[in-house]
């Protein structure tokens, strides 16, 4: 389907200050069993980092868990080809010969460099020497686009949001770059993110921004309920803007977080339209729900379930099929006063179809991307989630993903 | 894919003893919009049931739930097309109406029957008083097929099971009916399953067998991971074999108790087979795990993820899915001791593929059954799961399956 991420502008210039203190670069040949892309950052970047609670997680991904104490790196290197799980002693071997590579050209130390993987579970990365020279050439560039094209797996098109704002005068700009399309699933997903920005901001302020700005997008997303082994979202500050520092729990420290969470949400939004196979982007809201708990699992019981999935698919006002998962997932709702919305439009009122708008119901259901209200009517608390539909093509992709 | 089920015999008869002191009968016309299918036992049967855990309930759960205290029963009516939930106090008073129609020309109490329903969520049911005549004509046969042929929504074959054995020189027969195909899931599934006997069993003794059965086949079933606002397992036993009655705790109740597992067991891989656009049918085994919970969790994560179901319908050897699956359900597991094995030939071997076995792997992967051995090597646990692949086809019944 249609993704505004794929709109690539002539000149990445022209529309984005890209965050200033970083190069970025990635090469993605047809030749190449794996892909490289790098971010570096000469003068240093604080980071804060979100990792999958896989426990089968990639070597990168424990790698990266544990460098991220380090007080400030210089380099984050992604292979894409190999997801470097289950891949025994010889993939940490393998991982760990290109980040030394990589350290000994950048002049850099171990400490100083962040890891992370995407691509078939089970199977060796494949770097050459020669990949590693002609990534390094580019290493004083400033190519996003390059970067978001060598991470892309199943991806139909590539992640890319930017927001920026004024700060004592001074610009700051956070951009931010993804991948993820398919083994998605709240507590993450198979995605990586990078957002970058020239913000200075103290490490802790920056750890506290991303975990808010995660569960607000990346954890409201599902397109299957897999949680892959590589999921990675690293935030980096190269503290470049030239402001004072910001400290957690101040307002420049809530400017900072709109502009964050903004960035997030709409990456989030990306990878639910380009789901694997998908035709329809979801914004699914659950609404006056009785408590946290029950708002947060209902939201995810529908937008998880294979029957609610397929029914958006065929664009078939199948409601029953929203209470059934409700259900199933153990709230206890009260029919008669459940009311749902479709793009602002009554397809359910105090638990009966609203027959009167069912044709407009249909015409949305068929559309591309629509907010869906589902107003429980039992409290105070809601949830939502950024999902998609399930489409013949979705089997399709993933049956002979390994072949 | 083919069915067991769906030999049918030329004659009843001619295969087994239908269990003594039951009737028998369905309606399947084209013409009705609901269908109905009826059991009764004149003399009167002890019955057993196990629910739906679904919140969102139908009504003929709730009044089957609710009417199982009574100490014996003479009739259960089914009606297909509608599940009779979310439905409203319209709904129960449509079932009421039903109930109470039966009631009064089969001459018994309303605390005498038992009910369950099946269909689209949301809808409601429409009987007419010329199907209750046509139903209750037929009330003295005993005509399996027809029962299980009105039960069917998008089942392709019907599921019919049965066994017997001797006690005390008496034959007992146990005869199970059974229906579903989507909306599967562990904690039961969108299925209705009626088993039969004419042990003479004790009324507690009835439900602690099916409890247990039924915790070894269908809580052990996984088409699409959706648990059904309808589900009804009820067990029937008309006492009419002649023999003494049977206690639980007994050698007599442990011989009943191995039959019944048998046909509940045969019933839940009949769904698995005809699981919805299903072309494999996988007996999936956790081995080896830690303790009975990781067990249970990893087998269902297997058998749930839908990454794993699409890559079995591609026959593809993407073990590091089945890894992920584990992972993301939060189990711990070395991967250098884990070993997978597929009808027994090797496939994985802690942790490495069997390159020497791969070509049988792929043919195995390739046929319409297989059994799928997940040796955790971990401690002395086990868990089995029945399900199927996913495939388009799957998509594009559910897509329009209300329009």
């Amino acid at each position: 389907m249609p993704c505004s991420g794929s709109r690539k502008p002539r000149d990445w210039s022209e529309t984005v200050d890209f965050p200033a203190g970083f190069h970025i670069t990635g090469i993605n040949r047809e030749e190449d069993e794996n892909k490289l892309a790098l971010i570096t950052a000469p003068e240093g970047m604080k980071t804060a980092g979100v990792f999958t609670l896989n426990t089968c997680c990639a070597h990168p991904v424990r790698f990266s868990r544990e460098n991220l104490k380090s007080p400030s790196h210089k380099a984050i290197i992604i292979n894409r080809g190999s997801a470097n799980a289950a891949t025994g002693k010889e993939g940490k071997d393998r991982m760990l010969g290109l980040v030394d590579a990589l350290c000994g050209r950048l002049n850099i130390k171990r400490e100083e460099i962040l890891a992370a993987s995407t691509g078939v579970i089970g199977k060796q990365m494949n770097v050459t020497e020669r990949q590693i020279e002609d990534l390094l050439e580019n290493r004083g560039r400033v190519e996003p686009y390059d970067f978001a094209d060598a991470i892309m797996t199943t991806d139909t098109c590539r992640k890319v949001a930017w927001s920026s704002f004024e700060l004592e005068g001074k610009k700051v700009s956070i951009c931010g770059i993804a991948k993820g399309s398919g083994m998605i699933s709240p507590k993450l997903a198979t995605m990586l993110a990078f957002v970058l920005t020239d913000a200075d901001i103290e490490k802790d302020a920056l750890q506290l921004a991303l975990e808010r700005a995660v569960n607000a997008s990346f954890n409201c997303l599902i397109v299957d309920a897999d949680t892959s082994t590589n999921d990675t979202v690293i935030l980096a500050a190269s503290g470049k803007s030239g402001t004072k520092a910001i400290s957690a729990d101040t307002k420049r420290f809530d400017i900072f977080y709109e502009h964050l969470e903004r960035v997030c949400v709409v990456l989030a939004e990306q990878m639910a339209a380009d789901g694997e196979g998908a035709t329809k982007m979801i914004k699914l809201m659950i609404r006056r729900a009785p408590d946290e708990e029950a708002a947060r699992k209902a939201a995810r019981a529908v937008s998880s379930s294979l029957l609610c999935k397929t029914a958006f698919y065929g664009a078939s006002p199948n409601w029953g099929r929203i209470v059934s998962a409700i259900g199933a997932a153990g709230i206890v709702i009260d029919i008669e006063k459940l009311s749902i919305y479709i793009n602002g439009v009554s397809w359910i009122k105090d638990g009966v179809p609203s027959e009167s708008s069912m044709k407009q119901v249909r015409e949305v259901l068929a559309g591309s991307r629509f907010e869906l209200d589902i107003d429980l009517n039992a409290g105070d608390f809601e949830s939502v989630c950024y999902t998609c539909d399930l489409s013949p093509e979705y089997v399709r992709i993933n049956a002979h993903y390994v072949s």
